[in-house]
């Protein structure tokens, strides 16, 4: 049997290349011009297919899923707005590094620019935020064509998946029939003779990918090595830090840390601050509630700073690394400059896991302690445990404190993030903390979280503020549509928090009005819409056991928890302000 | 007094001149790095401003505005992702021609593409969407730099209000302090010596534009209108071809049906379907209903040709043009080819008003009857009146028929568009219909609507499917945020209706899971979550009551007519039948 025409063909053709060059799942938006993949996507074997209706949380999903799992996730839309939909996330995935493999429908090309309905100018339309960019050609059947094709799909995975992975993007513009239609024999769009579902190139006809790639990963050779276990073994005081990222570099980072003796800083977007490893070297995560020049000044600075990942969440990390005039490596798999400060001195562009690996089995330095670190981490701790019961950091902190071990946490970003990174110290559990941190924007945080929830199956835990609740409130439509349960706990204090955090709180108007902006939403009827339990927690304990309630609990919860901003915000200062002081005695 | 810094002046600046240029109003989303331009939009006594939390909604609602005012509106966000949530709506008013004018902040030159937070690569971010781009300097206080300030405002206000009109693009970089904070004397932030507000190059210092723009229009010279009124003198039998446009073309185009006695075949979004004339001129609406070739073999075929606007919503319209080889001019004022029939034989680059101004004072013919369109809409009008009660197509024609003289009505893409289309007909009531049908996306129509309702003191009347509804329903955030009230006819059929209407029906699965997609949704709780009152109505006469009564009630009601998709599109399909089979008799 072969395919009814061309496009049903050459569309299982491109998903099958897909599947076999390890995408195992796709997001698809409905709609009339992508109807070739859409068809082609639900029938093949190896894909799981997520519907959505909204594209932007759909490509967000897609994100979440492609972070959890570290595979690349293909999402499918038709032509028109539907694909700038995919944008935010694209760029996300751009600037986090995630694999996505964005499909477009398209008219075909002679209707394009000609005002035929539903027709933009797709091309490029993501410009320099995707790794490789295809037109694909009209849907042809012949030898040439379909190796073309399955190499493009080929190149278009490798791309995502590579030294620098990250999105994708194949316009794919088609002719109608667009459905699985028999056409007659003579018509341009039937399969020739000879091309049955068995054909080496056709649907299935192929086991393992058309082409298989061999990815090397970046390697110093063995006189940079030297030069850099030299520097290590050198330095006197060292600090390794660890930035966001996605990539499984703990162990490697770990076993680097141990050799070296340096103490990890580690972001809660890492994969370093919680882990079985906090237990055998210094993990400290506190440092945003600490690190200021008054305590500081009297510690002696590291002369080595080994960097990974992205920039550090933390400001007050970032100011310290600036100031201290230490030796700044930035390990980077794809030679980018990602330290916004201008103090690094040495790039290397190393794969982290590997160079890890390498200067570990180099070393056996012992560095000096950091008694100041030590002593900071504990005095924060303190402080925070006897501050007055529920700001937003201290729910912050036991949402990560009581996850459930294993556990995936997903922060919005905001003041969620900032309160995991200051108040959620380092714990002996295997939690997968994720957010999106590469352009930092508020958007699509729920589809990342459940997107996220998909691909595992632990207990999927999302912090999130009320205005991230907000914009993608649509996404939680995935809870039912895609089969996923979460706890979710919504920090509402009505409005932009954050802004209390800057200097515009001064100026009164604009700042409620435009600033802080407060909704008034009551988030409950969400609950409704979309078929979950929904909680709304007053003081003391009430989170606690909300939370624990949840955990123990199949479905979904939402548990709201009313906040003061602004009293949160005089929180957080007044605890910064008592750790300081005492560090400063 | 003078500005307490250089990012405040300079935005105070921008935000001046956009005032002097006619932009009006400015949406908002909150966000740190646009402060200046935030703070300066609401201080300017000129500017309305509008909170937006979710950039994509505030765009649309910014498109809608413009759209109903027939002015440029601006919109102001935050860098990083946010600007990219602007992108669908910027493209529809690419295709639409609506002037917006978005202005995103971003980091200062020398943080981009440096891991600095929430920095993405905003430059041309939108492609060729937009007719003017520009990166602006950073703040910069001297005669030179102001004056060229205000000179790139006036271009991107003139750009996006020429004869091409659409959407403009501002980069616009700000370095701290972001807010109006005093900095010392030697900062080199500071305001200069001699800046205060009432420079003439200041903020308050200036009335009108920087640079008064004078702008013609396409106009033919006098041999150019000869030839074309000879054409028409000489035709035997002509049509105007009204599509889609939100300009102020209709009373020319009326003018001209009435010199050259061509009838009007007016789309719902032409402008030209509703309104006092249609007492006057011959205006057909129902076109999409009863053209077919068994019905039009024995019409005599038109001779010329009369195009304007964007292409016609009715596929049957555009087959019947394409099918007649008539002499055919399409009429645009910024010289598009947007025709994707690829039938016409002439295109006319001039002003479609004037032109129609110019033809009727030098038009004096009798142009032949048109039986066959009169006798079809009659029997259309019969059929559909005849026809069982509550279809989809019904609802949409009394929306449009019961609707106030005056209203502003919105329709949703997909189904609710094409139902207007054919079942709402010609009416002699000042109607405003408003879709998005440059790109004919399903996404951010309440928006769009609501936007539309802010600029008009008219009820405001939005008809929309469930998917679009559910779309953008963060959209509704605007009924109380902006003050707008509005009477929503939410068809719900529970899924992607307009399937049906493809040959994908015949292949479930993936129908059900992967096109019509039904999710079950309960939309009464959105009532609760934005502050409206919902009605859900059954058969019969339930919907007119409850459509008369939101008519003749404050505040905003959701009225959702629960709909069989499957059971309105066989109604649809027989009413067709039937009209043909009438006609073909």
């Amino acid at each position: 049997m072969s395919a009814p025409n061309r496009a049903t063909l050459h569309a299982r053709v491109l998903v099958d290349e897909l599947a076999k060059t390890g995408v195992s799942s796709v997001c698809v938006a409905p709609g009339s011009r992508s109807t070739p993949l859409t068809v082609a996507a639900d029938a093949h074997p190896d894909l799981v297919v997520f519907s959505h209706l909204d594209e932007r949380s759909a490509s967000f999903f897609a994100l979440g899923r492609a972070k959890r799992a570290g595979d690349p996730v293909a999402l499918v839309c038709t032509s028109g707005t539907a694909a700038a939909n995919f944008h935010p996330a694209v760029i996300e995935a751009s600037q986090a590094r995630v694999p996505l493999v964005a499909l477009t429908a398209d008219r075909p090309p002679e209707l394009r620019d000609s005002g035929a309905n539903q027709t933009i100018d797709q091309e490029k339309l993501y410009g320099d935020a995707v790794r490789y960019y295809d037109d694909l050609p009209e849907p042809a059947v012949e030898d040439r064509t379909l190796r073309s094709l399955r190499v493009r799909v080929d190149r278009a995975v490798t791309a995502a998946t590579g030294t620098h992975p990250g999105p994708v993007h194949l316009n794919v513009p088609f002719a109608k029939p667009l459905e699985p239609t028999a056409v007659p024999d003579d018509s341009p769009h039937a399969v020739p003779e000879g091309w049955a579902d068995d054909h080496p190139l056709a649907a299935r006809g192929r086991d393992g990918p058309f082409v298989a790639t061999t990815a090397g990963r970046m390697a110093l050779d063995e006189s940079a090595l030297a030069a850099l276990s030299e520097a290590i073994t050198n330095a006197e005081r060292g600090l390794l830090v660890a930035g966001p990222t996605d990539r499984g570099y703990a162990p490697a980072l770990v076993a680097l840390a141990e050799a070296s003796g340096f103490p990890i800083l580690a972001d809660p977007l890492s994969g370093l601050r919680y882990g079985p490893h906090t237990a055998d070297v210094p993990v400290y995560g506190a440092y945003d509630g600490y690190l200021d020049e008054r305590v500081t000044a009297a510690w002696p600075a590291p002369d080595v700073v080994v960097r990974t990942g992205a920039s550090p969440t933390s400001k007050p990390l970032r100011r310290y690394l600036a100031r201290e005039g230490a030796r700044q490596f930035v390990v980077d798999p794809a030679g980018e400059w990602r330290e916004a400060t201008f103090r690094a001195t040495d790039l290397v562009t190393a794969d982290p896991g590997l160079l890890a690996v390498e200067l570990a089995e180099r070393l056996d330095t012992e560095s000096a302690d950091w008694p100041g670190f030590e002593r900071a981490e504990r005095v924060h701790a303190a402080e925070v445990t006897a501050a007055e019961g529920r700001f937003e950091g201290a729910i912050a902190r036991r949402v990560v404190a009581d996850a459930p071990d294993p556990a995936t946490l997903v922060v919005s970003n905001s003041m969620p993030v900032r309160d995991v990174d200051r108040f959620a110290a380092p714990r002996d559990a295997a939690l997968t903390v994720l957010g999106n941190r590469g352009a930092s924007g508020i958007d699509g945080i729920t589809s990342t979280a459940l997107g996220a929830g998909s691909a595992t199956d632990e207990p999927l835990v999302l912090l999130i503020g009320d205005l991230a609740y907000y914009h993608d409130a649509n996404g939680l439509l995935a809870l039912e549509r895609c089969g996923v349960d979460a706890t979710i706990v919504l920090v509402n204090n009505d409005g932009g928090g954050i802004f209390h955090m800057l200097p515009i709180e001064a100026f009164d108007p604009p700042f409620e009005g435009q600033f802080r902006t407060p909704h008034g939403l009551d988030f409950a009827p969400t609950a409704a819409l979309y078929g979950f339990d929904y909680v709304r927690v007053g003081a003391g304990d009430d989170f606690a056991d909300a939370y624990r309630a949840s955990l123990a609990s199949d479905g979904t919860q939402v548990i709201e928890v009313t906040s003061d901003a602004e009293r949160s915000h005089r929180t957080r200062e007044s605890i910064r302000e008592r750790v300081v002081a005492r560090l400063d005695e």
